[in-house]
């Protein structure tokens, strides 16, 4: 298809496309003219998933990175995912001491629920850097919640790489890159959901009448 | 205690917490001369919570809402309980367009999972933008999906409330603020790293031998 066409499929201006041509996010189209180039399914895709990183708030090196993994042929599909992921957010404070090494938290989590692990997958700096700020404010993970949200992840988990597709390296490493960017936020916020809709029922000695608006009234009456 | 006792029972140096003091971050103590003032457990626990929310990369101005919102006392429960969480990230890319104001995907998803929900709630606004993304995407969230999230988060939120403490409003607020920021890191990371695990485990034909490193292969030794 010709660029037109690209912008119309997928509702990026052309402005925008030119710019990602340039920037080396967007792979060239086969060129037909000195001035125009032909554009195909890999296009179509590749602007979904630029524009859904960036409506997740990337950067725009972070997703030149993780194009960049995609993109690339030289690493084992294990290795590229390790890295794309690990160029999704969060990511640590500026201000914030090196990465930390052995992971002592995170390795007694991954071990109770045992698990195998990579211990250079920065998941693993990621869950150790969480367990210690949990730790600094008094609150360390207890055994009991580490098994509850152990068992209910791998749950997630599963699913997720049940719904993966795998007729190719390329259409994995994406698909697993989107799924992660993309369902962390739906998961927070359905357990912040989740949070209100279960201390709605459950607090009541601590909501007076009236403190509950009406919307909710509304939408339990609808039950 | 003495402001010296404070630098030395929470490791926050003496700067910081004087900056958090002219910041109206940390309550003022109680003056015991001109110079002089007492400090408590009240002092503890909100140095605490600063340093963890800041340890998350929360910018200044949004851990000032949240303590603002803790100190307040005109509000329900609830309310604040809602607006704390909501200064929480993540945060609508600055670019973006409005809040969306009808939410019919979160509300779809909501309503298929049968939960009580305040529409003002900003983990309706953030569910709502996840989901849109996901659409852009080409990857809509399926029913089988929704039912599956929603059942293991919710047994996760079980826990949460569970392990709330209910002594006092302000006891109830704080934990659930700290536990909201600080958890959600947690839940991303044991996803990611459940994805390893199964990974590992399941598409043994995309890693070719050699492409699970040692310390993989030395953790599946050790069960």
């Amino acid at each position: 298809m010709r660029i037109s066409e690209l912008v119309a499929r997928t509702g990026v201006p052309l402005a925008t496309v030119k710019y990602y041509l340039r920037e080396g996010l967007l792979m060239p189209g086969e060129a037909t003219s000195a001035t125009q180039a032909r554009y195909d399914e890999r296009h179509v895709r590749r602007l979904a998933l630029i524009r859904a990183l960036a409506a997740q708030g990337l950067p725009l090196p972070r997703i030149r990175e993780i194009v960049r993994l995609l993109d690339g042929t030289d690493e084992s599909l294990f290795v590229a995912l390790g890295r794309a992921i690990a160029a999704l957010p969060p990511y640590p404070p500026d201000d914030d001491a090196p990465e930390p090494r052995d992971c002592p938290r995170a390795r007694r989590v991954l071990e109770r629920l045992g698990q195998l692990y990579d211990p250079r997958f920065a998941a693993v700096a990621q869950l150790e850097r969480a367990l210690a700020a949990l730790e600094s404010a008094g609150l360390a993970m207890s055994d009991e919640r580490i098994d509850v949200y152990g068992r209910h992840v791998l749950g997630i988990a599963e699913l997720d790489l049940d719904l993966l597709p795998t007729r190719s390296r390329d259409a994995t490493v994406e698909a697993a890159v989107l799924g992660t960017a993309l369902y962390e936020p739906v998961l927070t916020a359905m357990r912040r959901l989740a949070h209100q809709h279960l201390a709605a029922r459950r607090f009541t000695e601590f909501f007076p009448p009236g403190s509950l608006d009406s919307p909710v009234a509304d939408s339990q009456e609808q039950q």
